[in-house]
């Protein structure tokens, strides 16, 4: 009969060898990690500046995520950083309507994007690598009716229709091709209820989202409405006029809309 | 003669036991530190998540920097990051200084904050870890003219100066307390050329920064000045009226002012 334990000597050697298999290992895991101090930054190619500028709108006017940083960017948004972002942005906007009472005559005002705050492009931008801004791809996506809604968002949507304010979808999408999809892949996502969705008509082709939303702000303005709040994930959506008592900023370091 | 030789076998063993004290090394350095995947946040509490709201101004109305927070924005501040952060917005600020031409009237103009924008109270807030507003303490730190400049605004303040831009540098401090020893500090930290020096006069005194900066730039405006850039550590430096054609805002984490 064969001794299933090894020799004295051989188990020692063994022991020994341990290490060594745990630290290559180790070196297989560090290539890909990164080990940082409490309050140090990734070795992240200057990305996470760049991000956080994007977010206090100091950078501006950039067509396509810098090159180095598509890896970051595709991370940040998949990796649960965006998601825990958006769910304090979240609780942010809601503390703030709890603070709030509506007058209850109706008028009391929201307002949403559409992209990236109601329903999300991830999937669209992932695929082409947050590649610049192709509009007839764009479409081609939007029509599909596929984009997923957010969920936060959708809740902070659903508790605002609860207290009883009115809420508003205004989106910079084209009204004459994407009008029906989009109203259907809201309903899908859950975005019922609302008061009205306000698209792009073609007397607003060719201005800027903070051009033609300023405008219709002012008209809702106009129609007696009071704006508390407003929630966009492009500072186009949140500057401008009538922009609101207070607005939200949902993170977005996919695109910028002028 | 001793032989300065090992036995092959005590070579082997000690050879064995290498791996064994690195890894014991490796542990020391992994309690302090932490391991990420490219674009993942460190376990950070939500901090990074709340620094990102602070700069976007979503977070707003704080009196003190959440405790969980104290060590992380003591390491960003300290350790890079903020250095970083900051040369990026200011890299932002010279590009669009070069993209836009003064008239050559005299009368193009740029707002500088001077509360850690020109200049740092990041030692003063360190000592006390980042703990509430103590207006009489702060009195005291401003008094000794002790705060350090802050080097890349400097660089943008000297490079608009050369540029033929007007410099106002708009404070909240007491003038009549705080005037001439932070004329001395500004001047003693290269800040020197502006056109003028604006601190709050006894009229202003309770009233909310937003409302006095407000007030300042549209008397700048009626004297003919156009607000070309407006730079500031505060989104109440930033927001109200007559705010300039481009705001920079420079990250600060460690108080919120209104």
């Amino acid at each position: 009969m064969v001794s299933r334990t090894l020799a004295p000597w051989r188990q020692l050697m063994l022991l020994a060898l341990l290490p060594h298999l745990f630290l290559s290992a180790t070196v297989v895991v560090a290539r890909q990690r990164q080990c940082l101090w409490p309050g140090q930054a990734s070795d992240d190619a200057g990305c996470l500046s760049w991000r956080v500028m994007v977010e206090a709108n100091n950078a501006r006017g950039w067509s396509t995520v810098p090159a180095q940083c598509v890896g970051y960017v595709n991370g940040y948004m998949t990796r649960g950083q965006y998601q825990r972002d958006l769910a304090n942005v979240m609780d942010q906007a809601s503390a703030y309507a709890d603070e709030i009472a509506d007058d209850a005559d109706g008028l009391d005002a929201w307002v949403f994007d559409i992209d990236d705050t109601c329903l999300s492009n991830l999937l669209y931008y992932e695929a082409k690598q947050f590649g610049a801004y192709d509009p007839l791809a764009f479409k081609a996506w939007a029509s599909r009716e596929a984009c997923p809604g957010i969920h936060p968002v959708l809740g902070l949507f659903t508790t605002l229709l609860d207290k009883g304010f009115k809420v508003f979808l205004l989106s910079g999408r084209d009204e004459e091709t994407l009008g029906s999809c989009t109203a259907a892949n809201l309903e899908a996502e859950g975005f019922s209820g609302y008061e009205r969705l306000i698209m792009r008509t073609p007397e607003y082709r060719g201005q800027s989202s903070s051009i033609f939303k300023s405008a219709i702000r002012r008209q809702l303005v106009d129609e007696g409405y009071r704006i508390r709040g407003n929630v966009g994930d492009q500072w186009s959506d949140l500057q401008g006029d009538s922009v609101g008592d207070r607005v939200f900023k949902i993170p977005n370091p996919m695109y910028f809309v002028p």
